[in-house]
């Protein structure tokens, strides 16, 4: 159960340093080839070009940092486990201004051939945008 | 497998009646009592008090009806499910009328001493309200 917490915290560090990066076919890569985005304010989209599609809009459109804190896993060990977590966003506003955004998620994380990646993520905000 | 999907469905199906009645404290009685909400645009809330009060809340302002699909259950087996579904929210307008909100969640349940309970509860909308 530790190593499973220690492993997800491990790739959302890599998460966060490829979303800084702007790197979206990096990012893209954390999740399972048949993972399930379901992101605010549109609809449930699948599979690894979508996700690259959809991180590649989301940094163009200014979200320059994505900080993630898992609060919770609960796993029974078997190549499945359920996150917890808050994150932040630093956004680029159109003007140049920085804001941060806050909210919550849950992913579903599945053992892949032995590299844990995601496999459902979704999220909301705690403030409207 | 096919079992957890047939109780969760079950359970989707009581969730709808006892909102449909403005039940708040039956639908609240389906989670766990230390269980998470994670609502849109609201911090993380937890425990049945907390839950009732927010679909309490959701009830007075208006939301009539929510209807759950269940997409996809991945479990072990072992007291843990997590489900990927669809919902459709029938809501009456200050004005009398009635509109469809469409999204998406995620449920983590758990087998709670033999019943299965909404453990975690996360969920956004299709497009803006």
């Amino acid at each position: 159960m530790e190593e499973i917490r220690e492993t997800i915290n491990n790739i959302n560090l890599k998460f966060a340093e490829a979303f800084k990066r702007g790197d979206a076919a990096a990012v893209a890569a954390l999740y399972t080839s048949d993972a399930r985005l379901l992101p605010p304010e549109a609809p449930m989209m699948s599979g690894t070009e979508a996700i690259k599609a959809f991180w590649q809009g989301a940094m163009n459109l200014g979200i320059k940092e994505a900080t993630l804190e898992s609060i919770d896993v609960e796993s029974s060990g078997d190549g499945l486990a359920c996150e917890i977590g808050k994150f932040t966003l630093n956004i680029e506003t159109p003007g140049g201004e920085h804001v941060a955004q806050t909210g919550k998620y849950i992913v579903l994380w599945k053992n892949d051939a032995g590299v844990w990646k995601l496999r459902a993520d979704i999220w909301n905000t705690n403030a409207p945008a």
